[in-house]
């Protein structure tokens, strides 16, 4: 059998014990529906040639299943679904379908052998929704589940809105679906109303209800707590859980992947252990994910949904391995684990430091020195002076003005711009293409470009690369762009890396109201810092 | 006294109940450190001015306390916490400082009457970060504590990295500072790294070890938790959160304000009444936010700290309110709950609606009836089949889109597009303002403009401005931007919002690959949507 080795998650043995407790970790199922509930994001539709890329990469990514779609709702999500059912991939392929034999059929024509179907059992959702009362529902759940059965497929039976649906009604629901022949039961969370209390709660319910299937949590993140709920779930006994890659879904989506497969990996559930040594106890659990894929595909997703991740989200945000403040940083660089609860390697990603008004010595030294600049303690204290009044005004303070304020406190030590922006003009318009011309000032001699793109800044970066090839292989390797909402006249962030002939990258970031002139200003920032890397490290070689 | 009304949240009485048995709602202490810890966020600086603007919002939102900064680490830091804390607010100010009398004269030369003294108490501290022992620290926090008490101050204790403390010396220094005069105490999940089981462990702990202080709970989100993590603690007695707007904070941030005052008003904690009839059950707490000013606040600190908020963000993002799926918007128009936790009007908000691809007959037709078009059941089929179409080819379908779908579909119903942009060209430079020049076809007749702007959307979007004012009193009322990162090549979406001197307001989407003839295309698109609104609905008057 072709998933033999991922159904190990969960089994149907009624191995519930809460894990952690000297026992071997208890093996989490992660069942991943960025390609359903997460397509249900308002205002985010993929074709099926992206939903298929998408489905190879959290196979590879080593999810248990995933929900490749909705077959029923449109032609396209029915190739789609049918695409990926038939790629071989070695995870199990499932897709959603209500409580009727023309959704089943339709899963069952897509190629499916595993259908999620689906009816809620509120009285709210009975009522206004469907229609329809108790007993009808509860048939029609039967009926849908041996009509599947009688196909041959597996099946996951959901009762929508479960957690506020009636607890007895629940139960006989559960208890029906288990005699009609359903494989697994899930527990939605629709409205993301339910506290971990009330998720372990029914959990405990549906195992004892349904005669000890596996049972599934499926957790929204209308009250931030969908993680949570997932983990309470698992806690009392639940096998596996419905998940998103960067959380995305309806409203305010789902419980994220890498948030729940990480909080699973590392920390210490139920135990007591490993606390007062910062070293992360006996994991209780553990799931087929390769953690070190995370960011990368967090970053591919939002990438093709067009959904930002921002930057403070858990394990993969921009700043969830960023520091400033003058405490974290020195902790930071005297062992890492004192300001971060895992290394950042393990998802895939690489710490970095910031120096602004919160800054403290050790962390501007540490960058100080990456630039071969090392000051004594009263001129350490000269340059920390001039940082914090830049950042007393509200400023980002760059490194290259980092490195400016040490030339002034440590005299000549040939710390200057290297490239100056000293002119620089783009157009663009309907029946053109955008254009741009740049003049640079590179360590006194002029130099000019000018190029085309299919935007403004494309353009602008053309042009800039076309001088900077030129003159020091220099590449742009990435572009970012973080907008605030609030006007056409808000401020905008860029951030950019430059990569030099050497492999060497660097970062820099710009904020400003004029989008064009800031990226063109954070590119002339980046090159300069990893010219002046290279510069001090030679410099430093030759003392 | 000042704070009388506010403090009422704890009062250190030792009524540790539950919450949510039939009792009143117990009233929790709201501590915003948006200023302070929201501030640590790496690359954010706030000027004193900007400080003071946010600490009288977050006073208005109905805060119990602010922790308005960290007086030591910087003179524009200092002058700050002095405005603050001079300005009368409502709320209790309070100020960071380590555990050392130079960081406690410093809060209390800047006017603070309440400070909230730090040291960390982890082994894993000790040993890398603070390189002494624990009788050390146990002695530096007494000092704090007892120095802090007789310069008259108010004093919360935090022990840093509380989580990873061993438990029996947490309980040691919590019973020192409490004998030595603390008024308060602080956990601090300094990495985020615990779990609500373990959060509520240390809580029953300190407040057995301080002899019924009132506790705080300080958690981070390193693995999402911070919310369920608060709500552990305050379930396990605490009385007090610490928390900020957005959630921001170093690295992943800090539990998020808006997440758990909800949470807190709107959940059933640790009971299981108003189950099954989709009413929430008798609130277990109460909190003094002025829940319906959250989204406003939201938007202002994330344009203020350029940290932008992610669309399926809880509470405050962009779809946090937002329905595209056929069975969620049929249920939400029947009845609001079956897909909404609370109404969107409890914090500030809007309900809206959109069509793709998992669209159903219910939800299109409410949308085409804002229009005054009542296609029959037969015609209906047909428009819905085209948006399917357009959005399984990964396309965001606008309204636009949809009426001229229904326009195909039901013949001539006069609707077409309006508004039709046949010339635009926008320069800027350094050395010049960016400056634009756009030609409109306004229902046959020729139009244009020139305006110059802070940016070159902005200078577009002034231009149309400039046309629209004259023609029809429309005013674009809000800008967003979402970028795609990748490349400077890659795709941004762009979002606007068009007023009508009527108050109406309607948005539009353009996504391209020049951002500034995206933006433009938008605003032309929002316009032909809010004109073609009200044609339709005096069409509809006539018939």
């Amino acid at each position: 059998m072709e998933h033999e080795n991922r159904t190990a998650a969960d089994g149907g043995t009624g191995d519930y014990n809460g894990g952690g407790n000297g026992t071997n970790p208890r093996r989490i199922r992660i069942f991943d529906t960025t390609l359903r509930d997460g397509e249900q994001t308002p205002g985010i539709s993929m074709s099926p040639e992206q939903k298929l890329e998408i489905a190879r990469r959290l196979d590879r990514l080593g999810v248990d299943a995933i929900e490749a779609g909705f077959p029923v709702i449109s032609k396209g999500e029915h190739k789609a679904v049918r695409m990926i059912a038939s790629d071989g991939l070695s995870c199990e392929v499932a897709g959603l379908a209500r409580a009727n034999r023309g959704d089943i059929d339709s899963a069952a024509e897509a190629g499916l052998r595993y259908v999620h179907t689906f009816i809620a059992t509120s009285d709210l959702h009975l009522q206004y929704k469907l229609k329809m009362s108790r007993q009808d529902a509860l048939r029609r759940a039967v009926d849908a589940v041996e009509y599947a059965k009688s196909r041959g497929m597996q099946v996951e039976f959901s009762a929508e809105d479960a957690t506020r649906t009636d607890r007895k009604f629940l139960g006989e629901v559960f208890s029906a679906v288990a005699s009609a022949g359903a494989d697994r039961i899930d527990i939605p969370d629709t409205v993301g109303y339910a506290t971990p209390e009330y998720v372990a709660a029914i959990t405990a319910d549906a195992i004892s209800a349904s005669g000890g299937l596996p049972i599934s949590v499926h957790c929204h993140n209308d009250f931030g707590l969908a993680v949570a709920n997932a983990l309470a779930g698992i806690g009392a006994g639940a096998s596996c859980a419905h998940v998103t890659i960067n959380g995305i879904g309806e409203r305010a989506g789902n419980a994220s992947l890498e948030e729940l497969a990480m909080a699973l990996k590392c920390l210490s559930h139920g135990a007591d252990d490993g606390r007062g040594n910062g070293v992360p106890g006996k994991a209780a659990y553990e799931t087929g994910i390769v953690s070190e894929q995370l960011y990368d595909v967090s970053r591919y997703i939002s990438s093709v949904v067009g959904i930002q991740v921002q930057p403070n989200k858990a394990i993969v945000g921009e700043n969830a391995f960023g520091h400033e403040s003058g405490i974290h940083t020195h902790g930071i660089l005297n062992n890492p684990l004192t300001y971060e609860p895992i290394s950042p390697e393990l998802v895939g990603r690489r710490r970095w430091l910031h120096v602004g008004k919160h800054a403290g010595i050790h962390g501007m030294n540490a960058m100080l020195q990456e630039y071969g600049i090392e000051p004594d303690e009263e001129q350490s204290k000269q340059i920390l002076e001039r940082v914090k009044a830049l950042g007393d005004r509200g400023e980002y303070v760059t490194d290259v003005e980092l490195l400016s304020f040490a030339s002034e406190v440590l005299g000549d030590r040939g710390i200057k711009q290297l490239v100056h922006l000293t002119g620089f003009s783009v157009s663009t318009g309907i029946g053109t293409m955008p254009y741009a011309f740049v003049k640079l000032d590179i360590d006194g001699k002029e130099f000019y470009g000018t190029d085309y793109g299919v935007g403004p800044v494309d353009a602008a970066l053309n042009a800039i690369e076309r001088i900077t090839d030129r003159t020091s292989e220099l590449r742009i390797k990435d572009y970012g762009l973080a907008s605030i909402s609030g006007g056409s006249s808000a401020l905008c962030e860029v951030t950019i890396s430059v990569e030099d002939a050497g492999g060497n990258s660097v970062s820099a970031k710009s904020v400003g109201e004029d989008i064009v002139t800031t990226s063109v200003k954070a590119v002339i920032e980046g090159i300069n810092r990893i010219m002046l890397k290279s510069m001090m490290r030679e410099k430093t070689k030759q003392d």
